[in-house]
């Protein structure tokens, strides 16, 4: 159902692009501009200002701020991630150099705070909702970096960590949206709630889906999160539960050089049922996604636009990878 | 005359670094801040807010937030410039890693707009001017960065880039503090122009200084400008108007290891002397200051405390280094 506004937000994107000053600084910027994405978290912008006054394109300008600054934190986060590729394509840092990715991401988020306070649905209210998710979003990209470093990580501080890291953004999309489309205080705060806790399931699913693919998923590599040892909510409950032997066992089975993928990720999932990680993952993911449901309907709406949302959240989390 | 101010910085500094959160991330924001600086930009917001409204503190919050978006732009430049002292103390990335570097810098910009959004003196009008100082001054570090690699510049697109690179914070500074006095329009603009002037001028005379230091200037070391073959308006004139002949034998000198930093320097300045680069950077310099001055008094503020301003920018342009 947000394939529409995707529509929208795609277009805006390219007109914005094409009216970016031509100095060399803003090309990695028309690129990250040009390579796509979910428009996810902006068409729940648009999303929310639509279910609040049947006028989506009221908060096309703050759409366009988080979708921007999303790509923001993406450059320097691919920087600090090493990672070399985004959207298929060369990231930033690879296609350019580590400079020109700090700096085109800082005039980036430059950009971002320009549109916000060119726009005429600006206020001190939409200002500091945005401005402290900023915060909070480099906050958890910090806990998400140290968490690599560290040997034991408790599930909730996990899971705080995502929250700050994507979750809030996902929240802030929807409140700002409903702000500008009109919501009372308590709405706009309920479907922040709403956000924040389907955005907490979806990214639990998320390791979830890494492991334990939902049945028709063809082809699709299994066990990536795996592969490269990375802590997610199933990793971290099976260091907390697992014997030390079992602990080194895992550690060895994926540095072994002799195993393929697809052998380490079978070795690995048989240690995960040993010790049942998957139901405490699914208890907190069910857990989140409820709490998102009990936001959702209370808030003042019809009947109607609370199913539409409900549908959506059922779509996206019986996505198939 | 701007050390009251200064203090009041100082002051309001370490309350706000010691209100920070412990998480380790705001460690090199803490650390930053306690190494000092010479609290320019954020006095000048201070003393505009006082020509107009005798009350500095009005513009606090502002000062404070341009303050600490200078100390941002520090981190992260000093990353791209590979530069590993700051303040005689280790740069961020040096005391940390560029990683925590890129993610502290980034985190201090969005606390910046945290500030200025939860700032009771918040109007559109500010935003908008900060914001668009902010999309500048990244612009001007893209091309100082463009510069180092590029064979020839002309002195107009130089001074362009020392303009968005420093120029335009100095100036925003002032305007900022000048309409939370209360200024008018149009006497925030002509401050705004005054500190735009001075700024470039301010810049000149620091490529001036390096080579041609005031005679009382004792045992300050001349020249590292020179050393680092940095394009500076003396340079960029040089190789401007010098003999291909002459531009390869300066190249030379620089690059002969067999001389001491003292004679590369006396050597180049032979050839600054020879082509009378001096004249041109001073007449540059002279040009933006008395453009500055007449800004200055057509703002409609009474004579003595136009006086004040007056002194202030004698006395900048009179330092020794």
């Amino acid at each position: 159902m947000l394939i529409e506004y995707k529509e929208i937000i795609d277009k805006e994107l390219r007109l914005f692009s094409d009216k970016l000053p031509s100095l060399s600084i803003y090309d990695p910027i028309k690129y990250i501009i040009s390579n796509g994405g979910k428009r996810f978290r902006s068409s729940l912008t648009l999303m929310a200002a639509d279910l609040f006054s049947n006028q989506p394109l009221l908060a096309i300008n703050e759409a366009i701020a988080i979708e921007l600054f999303h790509n923001f934190t993406l450059i320097h986060d691919d920087i600090m991630d090493q990672a070399p590729i985004r959207r298929n394509l060369p990231a930033v840092h690879k296609k350019w150099d580590e400079n020109i990715a700090i700096l085109s991401g800082d005039l980036l988020y430059a950009i971002v705070n320009q549109l916000l306070s060119d726009s005429s649905s600006q206020s001190p209210t939409l200002h500091q909702i945005f401005q402290q998710t900023a915060v909070e979003v480099c906050e958890g990209q910090s806990l998400d970096m140290e968490f690599e470093n560290l040997e034991i990580i408790s599930i909730s501080e996990y899971i705080n960590m995502i929250q700050l890291k994507t979750a809030v953004l996902v929240a802030c999309s929807l409140k700002m949206g409903a702000l500008i489309g009109g919501a009372s205080k308590k709405d706009a705060q309920l479907l922040y709630d709403f956000g924040f806790n389907l955005g907490t399931s979806f990214q639990i699913d998320d390791d979830i889906l890494d492991v334990f693919p939902k049945e028709d998923n063809f082809g699709k590599q299994v066990g990536g999160d795996i592969i490269e040892k990375k802590k997610t909510i199933l990793f971290i409950d099976f260091l907390s539960k697992a014997s030390e032997e079992d602990q080194i066992m895992v550690n060895d089975i994926i540095d072994d050089k002799q195993l393929s993928k697809d052998q380490k990720v079978s070795k690995v999932k048989d240690f995960y049922l040993k010790y049942d990680v998957l139901k405490v993952a699914q208890e907190s993911k069910n857990n989140f996604y409820n709490k998102s449901m009990i936001s959702l309907q209370n808030l003042s709406l019809p009947e109607e636009k609370k199913k539409i949302v409900e549908n959506f959240s059922v779509h996206l989390m019986n996505r198939k990878f």
